[in-house]
């Protein structure tokens, strides 16, 4: 049975700077990304967000970022491939930390922001992550842009990987993402949204911006959480994937 | 046969901000407290500190403090019982997943600067980090001033405790350390102060200011390394310790 | 012609950390006391923030706190009064060449938070801040809690303060407000608490808990901004002192 | 008579992390580019620093930086000019309102790490901090690598310029450093550094790397001030200049 797991990034706030709506989003996702408090999140806020993580039955990661919480970690930093090492394993050995006392585990690692972006392409910062990753706990799954460096990294250092698509975005012929600048890089309707998603999950193809049909391979789909709409749509892919027979939430276990 | 511990903080230097004499002082205890990020410290500098303890087979712990680098957690905050809890676990656990992908492991827990003495006195304070050091690991040890809030909390979780001497200081009374407003809350005389730590080792008493001879329990005994003279008054106490037939590093391990 | 002036916290997100409702809480009050990048705020949106408050006719003033992001700077820290001395000016400065830069100047100081509350009683805290504000610029308005050691520090060193009330806060018998632990602390009433306000301003007495008839100068009223029915309440509150014949604004320039 | 200015970065501690060696530094500048809490420095810091420049009589001036404690602004980030010209207003705002209240003033605003680098090729950059600098006080005088995008977008703001040379750096032939990699990149000879100092001051002219002679104005010299030997250095240097007649300190204030 073909399967496909919802990701969202969870536990933002930072002390009094409530952000987001996490109560609503857990019930619409399979994994959340849970902030580890260096771009966002706290102590506070990864403890009450895993304690509700676990009432929900949604499976929990660790989201590190760069220490920037100013620029929410989504400022490009020049930064050596052994600090991202080193600040990885701090972000994913404090959550774990906090997993433990509320009896359940981590289950994945997803880098935020520009740490994601710059793992997409630059070997180097791939490697450290995904390094990071397998010396801490090496069946923590990795959830990385589908087809990128960091998925390579990842399988190269013998972890379980999760390749992401998102569902809003549109493909270059390389399979990268097409750049926001691009007239067509955000599939606005959410119908045509949809059937990508279930061709990316059943036939591993979805079509690029210039007609090109490509090979893609979606095992979790990045949901977005700070609008409304957002959820809105998340209820309709949900409900069209179990339509089509897809399951949703077994997606980052399975190879 | 007789054994106590010296343990000293490390790991306090922050970025380019490059503070203490780590190598030198490694040479001369047995444990060292290693910050965890919060009051001082980052997750370069507890990586290069665990790698060094181990080089020096120094037993390494983690040094949560307040999150407060600017006041390096000295600074009183007022703060509840949870969010002590929270952010011991959290640092605890940064600093297990740095030393476990160097291949070795936390042993004790110290509460560092402010959070240390508020957990002296106040027994929300003092449960909140034994119950996180219990809850993360129970076969931490947890370090506290001896006859402390602290040791009780330590105790009453299952906790193994060091209990931690002074050796500079004088004692009150009733076993608390004598401010240092105190006319005589410093032995300068360091001959002094090992006869006097040689006492609380062998015979587990100290006169108090007032004349008054105290029982008191010392573990372990509280190096400082932020200047020449106290490493030399480590040496001095190591050579006469030994003299004495007392060992020097295993008092943190026995009860 | 009597006169009151209401002010309100503003500029409080940080980074993409968006709180508050300011564009909205700005039509309903004359003084704005804009965050200045310790406790809450940081440069951009300080230059927002005075932009619109210069939009809509607002008075600016500095809102200094204690350099604690996480607690929103209302968690007490220990701090010695030269240090609070400090901290207020640096943040006045950095508003005062933001004002600059807009064609517009910082009309008053507020401290934020656990800094006001210190000033309240701290004669040590209060004459630390008053001492900043009179030294970077005499002309400069200091708000504080009405009859308070700040007012009276203020007033020593020659400034113009502006007495600061709450129109939804019980006073004890001494002036000082009811501690929210009282059974009657908050005035729910709006109503009532409108009345309260109106004798304040017109007589400059206000009932306490105890059915005392103390005196009391009301140059300011505080209005939140963080919740829609504070909105309501000031729309409401503006009307009624119109009704009664007293000015909305100028309050903060009077003694 | 010919002159030019010593300038050295100070006040770079941070609460209890007390780098530098300020005191002896300011015997031998007669510029310091203080800190202003972004990368370095804090409120007290930057007090203590204005107060002992003017013990020493060295001009003082702003040193702003990216937000970056960590990676002490040497730290390539991605930020937008509008950002760049807040941040450069809020801290030359804080250190000037500091300057007022210790009896002097800001004569001078240099950015700090990669903030300069950035502002030597990148015009946005450049023009956002000389447009700071602009509208905060056009008196001030601008600090700037010699012959870059900062000098040229200060002059196009009507500022008065300052260019700074590097004594111990090598040039390309455009008038840029010889970057590190470079194998002649540094002048380890003193004396040949001095040579070469007095020679862009005295004929506006230095060897690039590949021998070509080209023109460089030398307003100020940048003098480290983290190790003795850059201290002996500077001794030295002012002797050279003293011997050839060419007085030391007016160099910021002459075009």
């Amino acid at each position: 049975m073909l399967s496909v797991d919802l990701n969202c990034d969870l536990g933002e706030s930072y002390g009094l700077f409530k952000i987001g709506n996490d109560k609503e989003v857990l019930k619409h996702i399979t994994s959340a990304n849970i902030a580890c408090g260096y771009h966002a999140g706290d102590h506070n806020v990864m403890m009450e967000t895993v304690k509700m993580a676990k009432v929900y039955g949604v499976k929990i990661g660790a989201h590190p970022g760069f220490p920037d919480l100013h620029g929410f970690g989504r400022r490009e930093m020049k930064m050596s491939a052994e600090e991202v090492y080193n600040l990885t394993i701090y972000q994913i050995g404090a959550l774990a930390a906090i997993a433990k006392t509320c009896g359940t585990k981590v289950v994945h690692v997803k880098p935020h922001g520009a740490l994601y972006n710059m793992a997409v392409n630059d070997k180097s910062i791939a490697d450290a992550v995904a390094g990071a990753v397998a010396v801490v706990d090496p069946t923590l799954v990795l959830f990385g842009l589908a087809g990128s460096s960091l998925v390579k990294a990842g399988r190269e250092k013998g972890l379980q990987v999760s390749q992401e698509v998102f569902a809003d975005r549109s493909y270059q012929p390389d399979g990268s993402l097409a750049p926001r600048s691009h007239p067509n890089a955000i599939i606005h309707d959410p119908d045509l949204a949809i059937k990508r998603v279930i061709r990316m999950v059943r036939e591993g193809r979805v079509e690029a911006v210039d007609g090109a049909d490509i090979e893609i391979k979606a095992d979790t789909i990045c949901i977005h959480g700070d609008e409304p709409r957002a959820l809105d749509f998340a209820v309709k892919l949900k409900e069209a994937l179990k339509a089509e027979g897809i399951e949703v939430g077994r997606g980052c276990d399975a190879k």
